[in-house]
């Protein structure tokens, strides 16, 4: 398994609190040692970071740690490898370019038998089934709308219904973005907090940091953190259901389906 | 205009000591402070660093400059914005896939009406020209190779064609790969060198830093550096001719067209 960590906001906000937990879970307080990777939106832009050495060891991740990229949207994985060898071409997230955006995805979880399902426009460079199911993923979305929705709603139910279809395979938690929404669907595990206005302090669940949001930030601020497991433990985490997909724009859940809902 | 840095090796090679030369030009000893990114293959797969600070200012670029990232391929870029706003979206190299391989792209010069060609496949994200070209130029390689072909001689034709199309254009130099071979296209000015045993020391133009590769090489080692101008005062650097396509495998030069050879 892996560990997931993303982030909507609704002004460039640095994610390195965050990211100083998680990093810790790549073989220090986890067994997630054979990867990692960070990708930051900057408009329609990005910029990432990705090592196929430990997160807990990385120059890169120290870097990333400590030197605060303000971004709109953040996607990060650190992997503990299941399919596909450790190697750079295997590190989460992937991209790849739809409608003029990068697209950018990240997943936990085991679905093999997607290699089975037939791939059209995107190919995989890696062995991972994660890869591979992006790149069915995007076709799908590709086929549906060869070009750019005007409304949300029907790209949102279609990246539903392929989430459900990829979630027979094994166990599916994604994060995915298009630099515009922010994607989480919760096969199995996955958390998130929204922190507004009053800001707290918070502590990290993996390392002795803590961070007053209130020094930090200004009233309007609005910004989402998802995770596979709590990063915090002085926070009330919001656990999603079981087959939940939950859509984030600007930093505010906009868009929330699951079976029971 | 901006300026290229390319390499090509035999052993997965660090390219610590002609970087820290060229981001100098970001802002210190040249005007391209416009932004910079770098690309470093490791065989499939790849890592890259952008920044759209100018690179003599940028923490990440000291990073790369310090932390001796060993690659097969690298492409790297430091822009002097003159098509498309400064931002994280219009920085090189461009990357997209094409038959499960990364291919990556980086362009000096301008060729502002390749934007009346039409697109197919690709679409470019940010609004440079040279973004528009790389989309061209894979939609083009895509048409006539559907799948990669089994030897390189047609693809490198194809190339070389589109690059003289684009090159009607306005000044078209790049540098392109597919994460197997690197293709360096001199519209104007591209010069490169070969290293290989016995090595010398070098000594950088733009920053005074000096290297015995000798001391960090082992006799088998061979690696080409491709640059818009010579990177070392103390070296013997071959000039491209205009028009002149070089491909490049394991540091080597193995194919060579102008129209004057």
């Amino acid at each position: 398994m892996c560990e997931l960590l993303g982030m909507s906001a609704n002004v460039p906000t640095d994610i390195c609190f965050s990211f100083s937990g998680l990093m810790q879970r790549g073989g220090s307080t986890g067994p997630h040692k054979d990867g990692w990777g960070i990708i930051f939106y900057h408009g329609k832009g990005y910029r990432e970071f990705r090592d196929p050495e430990p997160s807990a060891d990385s120059h890169i991740a120290k870097l990333v740690q400590k030197y605060p990229i303000k971004s709109d949207i953040v996607i990060s994985h650190i992997r503990q490898a299941n399919s596909g060898r450790v190697g750079m071409e295997n590190t989460h997230p992937f991209c790849r370019e739809l409608w003029g955006r990068y697209w950018s995805f990240a997943h936990n979880g085991q679905v093999k038998a997607v290699k089975k399902e037939a791939l059209n426009t995107y190919l995989p460079v890696g062995t991972t089934d994660s890869e591979y199911a992006f790149c069915w993923l995007l076709d799908k979305i590709r086929e549906k709308y060869p070009k750019p929705p005007r409304q949300p709603g029907g790209l949102f139910r279609l990246i539903y219904k392929c989430c459900v279809y990829l979630n027979q395979f094994g166990v599916f938690n994604m994060l995915l973005t298009d630099s515009r929404y922010l994607f989480a669907y919760c096969g199995k595990q996955l958390t998130w907090i929204t922190r507004r206005a009053p800001f707290g302090e918070a502590s990290l669940q993996d390392v002795d940091i803590t961070v007053d949001f209130g020094r930090e930030t200004t009233d309007k601020d609005v910004v989402t953190v998802i995770a596979t497991q709590p990063l915090t433990i002085n926070e009330e985490w919001h656990d999603m259901k079981q087959g939940e997909l939950a859509m984030f724009k600007d930093g505010v859940e906009i868009r929330n389906y699951s079976p029971s809902s």
